[in-house]
C-alpha cells in the first residue's frame, strides 16, 4: 500500500485570496486543485499563476468538463493543468477526446453512475475517479460512512487510483485506514483553519502515521 | 404554440474573440450565453461585460454546474446572469441550492438521465432543460433524428420548456415543425458564417416562418 497524495483544492471567490491561502501550504502538499467555483470567476489564470509559482508540482484543473472534451483540456493543458477533471455523465467519447489532450483525466463521481460505466471508463484508459461526498449532500447532514468505503475498495480492486474528497479533516482519515486510497483532497479543511501550514503539516503527518 | 427563442452561444477561447462576434448579432438574438468553454478561459468577466453591453437581454450562464449550487448561482448572478445551467446528474439538492440564488436553472440534459429523474427537477420547481446533441457525438458522426424528436415531445408534455442545442443551422430548424421548442441554441451555426448578422437573421426569420 502506497502513502495517498494530500492536495489541495481551491475553490475560492477570486484569485488573490487563493494565492495568498497556498503561499505557505503550496510547498507541503503534493497536488494543487483550481477547483470548479474559481475556475468559473476567474478562468484560466489561477492555473497559469500556479505552474509560475509551482512550477514542479502536479497542478489539477477541476472543470467537470460534460462536453467538449478536447477543447476544454487543451486549454487546461495549455494554461499549464497536467490533470483535468472529467463529470461521470460525461459520454465516453468526450472522455477519450479530452484524454488525448492532457495527462491524465479523473472522472467524478456524483449521481447516478455504475460500475458498468466505471469499466468504460478503464476501457478508454482513465484510471482516476475521485469519490465524493459532495458539498451539497455534506450540508443536508450527509456523512462517511461504510456504504462510502465499500464503494472505494470495489474502485480500488477494479484498478482505479481512487481520490477522497468532501468535509475531510484530520479525524476522518482513520475512517480510511486499510484502504488503498491514491489521494486526499481538501480545500477549506486547510485554508479555513487557524494555521493553514500546521493544518496541512498534520494532514501529511496523520497520513504518514496511518499508510507508512 | 409559442415562437421559439434563438438564443447565441459564445464558446470563445478568449473575451475579446467573443465581444467581436457578438457586437453584430447581440441585439438580433433574444437570448446571450457565455459557454462552458469561454467561462473556463475568462471566468465571470464575459458575463459581466455582456450584461453591461446588453442591460435588457436575457443572459445565461452555462457553467453545466454538479455541486456547491448555492455558490456557484450566487456567483453567476451577481455577475449578471439570469438563467444558469446545471448538469443533469448533478442531486436535486445541489440543483435546489442553485435555484434559490438565481432566476432560473436550466437542466443540461447529458448522458443516461431518465424521465424519473426529470418528473424529480419538475417536482423542485425546475421547468427549463437543454436537450443536446453533444459536440462530440456530433463529431462521432451523430445526427438529429426521430428519436430526438420523441424525447423533446415527451419533455414538452411533462411541462418542461424544452431549448435544443448541438449542430443546429437553418436547415435543421424544419425537422421540429410542429413542436412546441423553447428556444434554439447555437453557436457557430452564426458566428462561424461569412456574416453573422445575416445568419441571425435568417435563423429568425426562418423560426418566424415554421412558428408564425
Amino acid at each position: 500500500m502506497t502513502r495517498p497524495n494530500l492536495q489541495i483544492a481551491c475553490d475560492h471567490k477570486d484569485l488573490p485570496s487563493a494565492l495568498a491561502d497556498i503561499k505557505s501550504i503550496g510547498e507541503i502538499v503534493d497536488i494543487l486543485e483550481v477547483g470548479t467555483i474559481l475556475l468559473l470567476q476567474e478562468g484560466k489564470q489561477p492555473v497559469e499563476c500556479f505552474r509560475a509559482l509551482y512550477p514542479e508540482k502536479t497542478i489539477v484543473a477541476d472543470p467537470k468538463c460534460a462536453d467538449a472534451g478536447s477543447t476544454v483540456a487543451k486549454n487546461c493543458k495549455e494554461a499549464g493543468a497536467n490533470w483535468m477533471t472529467c463529470i461521470c455523465s460525461a459520454t465516453i467519447p468526450t472522455m477519450k477526446a479530452a484524454a488525448k489532450e492532457i495527462d491524465e483525466i479523473q472522472v467524478e463521481l456524483y449521481g447516478d453512475w455504475t460500475y458498468v460505466q466505471a469499466q468504460q471508463w478503464l476501457d478508454a484508459g482513465i484510471s482516476q475517479v475521485i469519490y465524493h461526498q459532495s458539498r451539497d449532500a455534506l450540508l443536508a447532514g450527509e456523512t462517511w460512512g461504510e456504504k462510502d468505503l465499500k464503494k472505494v475498495q470495489k474502485l480500488v480492486d477494479m484498478g482505479f487510483r481512487v481520490s477522497i474528497t468532501g468535509g475531510l479533516n484530520i479525524d476522518t482519515l482513520k475512517l480510511f485506514e486499510g484502504v488503498d486510497v491514491y489521494t486526499f483532497i481538501t480545500g477549506r479543511g486547510i485554508t479555513q483553519t487557524e494555521s493553514p501550514k500546521q493544518a496541512a503539516l498534520d494532514f501529511k503527518n496523520e497520513i504518514k502515521r496511518i499508510w507508512g
